[in-house]
Order: C-alpha cells, then sequence, then structure tokens
C-alpha cells in the first residue's frame, strides 16, 4: 500500500459477513462509521439450532446485542448485566443447563420462536434490531434452516455439541452444511449484492470455517462474490498463530492449515482480492499477500474495547478507498 | 357437631379437589398431616392456556410451589423471590406483557411446554413435584385439554382474558369448558376415586365455577362423586359474604347466588354432604346446612400463614372422622 496516499471520499455501499464475537466488534466499528443505508451486515445462522423447544440464533444475537451496546464486552456473547435464575430453576426441574440462557437472552428466544411461526428470520430480526435502536441492516444469510454439521474423531456432532457441549476438544475432519443446498441467501442480502453502488465485501474477523463458510456455501453466493466487481477483503481473525477467540487456529491446523495469513488464503480458495492482517503476523511470517499478491494492509487488529473497533474499522475503510483509487 | 366427641383414628385416603391458591393452602395442611399415600389432589387445569408459545398451567404450578414451600405468601401465586428481567427484556422487545411470567416461573413454563411434546401432563407435574422434594400426589385433573370459557357482557372470552387481562370486570353470564365432553379424568384421579379405603372427598376453598366445577364437569366425575360412599366435603371460599381471594363472590352474585354459605351449596347443587365454614358466616347468616340439614362446621377458615393452614385441616380432617364415626 502506498502509504501518505490520499484516498477519494467514499459515497458506495458496503456488505460485511460476519459470525459471532469478533465479526460483531468489526461490524460495530463499521456501524459508527457508515450512515445505515451504506452498511449491510450479513450474519451467519449455520449455528442456530433448537433447544429446550426455542430457536436459538447465537450469532444473529451477539451481532445485535452488540451494535445495540447491550452486550457482554467480558465473555463476548450475552447481554450485560444478564442474571441466571430462569437456568437455575430449569437445573432445579431437571432441564438441560449445558448451554446458558440469561434470563433477558431468553426473551429474546422465546420472542424469536413464537414469531417464526408466521414471520420470516429476517423480518424478525429488523425489528428486534429497531425495537434495540439500531438503524442499520442486520441481515440473517438465510430465512431457510442450515445447521453446520461437524465430523470429528468422535463422529458427526451437531454444530453447538460440538462447540458447547465438547468445547471443541474433539479432532476436527471436515463440515456439512445441512440445507444448504436448498437454502435461499436472505432477500436483504441479496439486495446487498444488487445494489450498484456496492463498493466492498468485508469478511470480518470471523472463524473462516464455521461463521464464513456457511454464508458462502449458499447457491451461488461464492460464486457472485468471485465475479462480483467489487474487491472481497478478509480482516484476519488471527494474531501470531492464535485465533483471537474460538476454536478457529485448531480447525485450521487440524485439516492441515496454519492458522497464519497465508492459512486463510487457503481457506478462502483464491476468493480475496485484499487483506487485513495484525503486525504480529507480518513480522513474523513476513507476509507478502500470497501467489497473487494481493494487497495487504497491516495493521493492529486485536479489538479490546470500542475505541479499537473504530479504529479498525476505520482503517479497513480507508483501506477500500486505497483500493478503489487504484481500480482494485 | 357434637363437640367433645373423641373420633376414631382415620387410615383411609383423601381425595383433595383444588384450584389455585385458596386450595394449595389447605393442600399445604392436609399434605402436612397426612402421609402422602393417603392424600391426592386433583388440581384444575381448564384454566391453562398457551402464551408466548408457552403451555402455562397456573393452578398446577400454586400447587406444586406451595407444597414445595417455594411459593411466594405474599401475592399467592408465583415463587418467592422472583425475579422479573425475563420480562422486561420481552417487553422491550416488544413481547406482550399482560401476564406476568418471573424468570425462575418461566423455567417451568418451558420445560413443561417441551416435555409435552412426548410426555402427558400428569407425568411432568408428578416429575416436577418430585424435583422439588413433593412426597404427596399433585393430579392434573385431565391429560386432555380444557379450556373455561367465560360468556360475559363483553362476549365469550378466554379465561386468562377475563380473569387477567380485564381483571374479571365484564359482567359474568355463565361458563363453558371446551374439550370438557371429550377429557378424560387423570388416571390418577380415577384411582383416586376407585381406591376402597377412600373416605373423604374435600373440595378445597376454591372459586367454585371457576376451579371447582371444571373438574365436577369431565364425564362420569360428577355422578361418581354423587354416588360415591365416602362424604364429599367442601370448605367454603367465603367470609362475610366475600371471597378471600379473586372473583368468586361477584361472579356468584352476578348469578344471583349470594356469597355466603347457602349460595355455596346451590352453587353445588346438592352434592355436599358436608360443609366448613367460617365464623362470620355462621353469626350473620344462621346457616343451619341448607335443606338437607347437612353437617356443618364452624371455625376460622381465613389461612394467613402455615399455622393457619394446619389447623384448619386438622380441623377438616377431624370433622371427616367424626362423619365417618357418625356413619355420614
Amino acid at each position: 500500500m502506498s502509504a501518505g496516499r490520499s484516498p477519494a471520499p467514499t459515497t458506495g455501499t458496503v456488505l460485511a459477513l460476519a459470525g459471532g464475537v469478533g465479526g460483531a466488534r468489526l461490524a460495530y466499528g463499521l456501524a459508527a462509521q457508515l450512515e445505515p443505508s451504506r452498511l449491510t451486515i450479513v450474519v451467519n445462522t449455520a449455528d442456530d439450532f433448537e433447544h429446550l423447544g426455542l430457536h436459538i440464533s447465537p450469532d444473529l444475537d451477539t451481532m445485535t446485542y452488540t451494535l445495540a451496546g447491550i452486550n457482554d464486552p467480558a465473555q463476548g456473547w450475552g447481554i450485560r448485566g444478564e442474571s441466571w435464575a430462569a437456568m437455575a430453576a430449569l437445573k432445579r426441574l431437571g432441564g438441560e443447563d449445558w448451554f446458558a440462557l440469561g434470563d433477558q437472552d431468553m426473551a429474546t428466544h422465546l420472542l424469536r420462536s413464537l414469531r417464526l411461526r408466521s414471520e420470516s428470520l429476517s423480518d424478525i430480526t429488523s425489528d428486534f434490531a429497531h425495537r434495540l435502536g439500531i438503524r442499520h441492516r442486520i441481515v440473517p444469510m438465510s430465512d431457510d434452516p442450515v445447521r453446520t454439521m461437524v465430523d470429528t474423531d468422535a463422529g458427526r456432532l451437531a454444530f453447538q455439541d460440538y462447540f458447547v457441549r465438547r468445547r471443541c476438544q474433539p479432532r476436527f475432519l471436515g463440515l456439512d452444511f445441512a440445507g444448504s443446498a436448498s437454502a435461499r441467501p436472505g432477500p436483504a442480502f441479496l439486495a446487498a449484492l444488487e445494489d450498484p453502488a456496492l463498493e466492498a465485501i468485508i469478511i470480518c474477523p470471523s472463524n473462516p470455517l464455521l461463521s464464513i463458510r456457511p454464508i458462502l456455501a449458499l447457491p451461488g453466493i461464492e460464486e457472485r462474490l468471485r465475479q462480483h466487481p467489487a474487491p472481497v477483503l478478509a480482516v484476519s481473525p488471527f494474531i501470531g498463530g492464535q485465533a483471537v477467540k474460538g476454536p478457529a487456529a485448531k480447525m485450521l491446523q487440524e485439516i492441515g492449515l496454519p492458522a497464519t495469513p497465508a492459512g486463510l488464503l487457503q481457506c478462502y480458495e483464491g476468493l480475496l482480492d485484499a487483506l487485513i492482517i495484525d503486525r504480529a503476523d507480518a513480522e513474523h511470517a513476513a507476509f507478502d499477500g500470497g501467489e497473487r499478491r494481493i494487497p495487504v494492509l497491516v495493521t493492529d487488529t486485536l479489538m479490546r474495547n470500542a475505541a479499537d473497533q473504530l479504529r479498525l474499522a476505520g482503517e479497513v475503510l480507508a483501506f477500500v478507498q486505497t483500493l478503489s483509487a487504484a481500480g482494485q
């Protein structure tokens, strides 16, 4: 990147693809800097599951709570100041308690489950966001059910069984996104892709296998991203060979890929037009953009607080402008 | 009743019919004095309803929480020390909040709703009671759905709409127990009626129209009670022309019956073999047992605390013994 070059002012729209905590943090920063009409955040729903009779959408909730500013910053998921009275009562009555449901969080699942009888997940998500004061579009990747199944050395496991109950301990072998072949991408997702003003597709620092691949696996989506005139950028979820949160590093390594920018590039199989990586990785691996020599922005990618989120999002958007200016 | 007579020791079984708060209070006293094998408590389920996608059984819950000693003694229903975080969150998301659901209480409804997919209400009720340390049998009147519909001057209303949302303000005209004609009495209810050792059927001080009539309306039940060799006793829910709790007095008056022992006798249409009434009513109305001159026990029927519940239950059981000794 040619430092010191003044990027042209950007007016186009941005499509962000995200999973849970890391994705929500960058999305918060993007939302702080882009008018609502200029940002669509597409969220993974392949982690959704039914538990205790309730439809739970973990990534949608993390995104919504984060953008509403009611998220628990310490644990990443859930609501700040959450209480656990229902969970304790549930356990007393013999209910399953391996998936922690806070009292406030439970209201989200309860109302969503009820409304799903007659409304789409897109509409419910949009209404919840509106009621929580969010003006940007948070969009489920699909209104149809897609469910990640994880092939492991302990057999094929439903995602939350692998992720929460077994804490990602079984060796990861591969993924299947059940329902994906017949799932339609959400209407607002398609609308964002068709928007002639779309200027960048930003893959947030989410788990590439668990959070982003399910989005790419929707019919036609990966092909559309590859052919789209707007650049596809990814913010690496790795810092110094480790994932900031979650099992991404362990999973990549278990399928023979390093938890590095190079590993991420391989993981996305030539989809990326540009990459944002952490200083720790630039220094350690002297990453040069891979075989295609794509543009790389080296910065501090760790988001510890709102200031970090705004700074990183600002740098990513500035990077987009340099790509546009360079005709990428 | 001939005071001073020493009743024979009782070893038979007792069947209690109950609705919500008042019934639960007397049942608590009965349970404290009878071995678990000697008491079956049949609870009204015609107030059950679906709300927010959950199956709610208000009277079963009041009974279970009361016998488990976790009930809220101040408001009568719900759990002591309850919190309301889910309800507040639900309201924030636009959910209905006219029916108050505490966080702990919500766990009951959630787990019951889930288990009803594959288990009977009787089995779930029994398991919940067991897990809360209750050794006596709490039995839904039926495992089949019966739903009280209230005819009023504001039209036909679902029970909770009349009772909670409209606070019983519309003028009461009549009742319909939808589903009753095809509902089977619960298996433990029938077993208690068939028990040769059954010594008394005690109608708790519950609303005769809303809580007890739905039980009597189950196919064959009223006839079996009328023909049963064991006496049918009722503890009047009225004191001095008022109901201790709820709309019973208002409702009786709206169909032309006084909220007195005489009104209660008329309401039960000759079903009762004996009656327990409050001193306030004995003095006020000089009640003499009605046309059939049934035995009447006059005592303090107000149950303000556990001591009152034990005392009244003890007096009722002693009264049963005098009836048995007198060959009633």
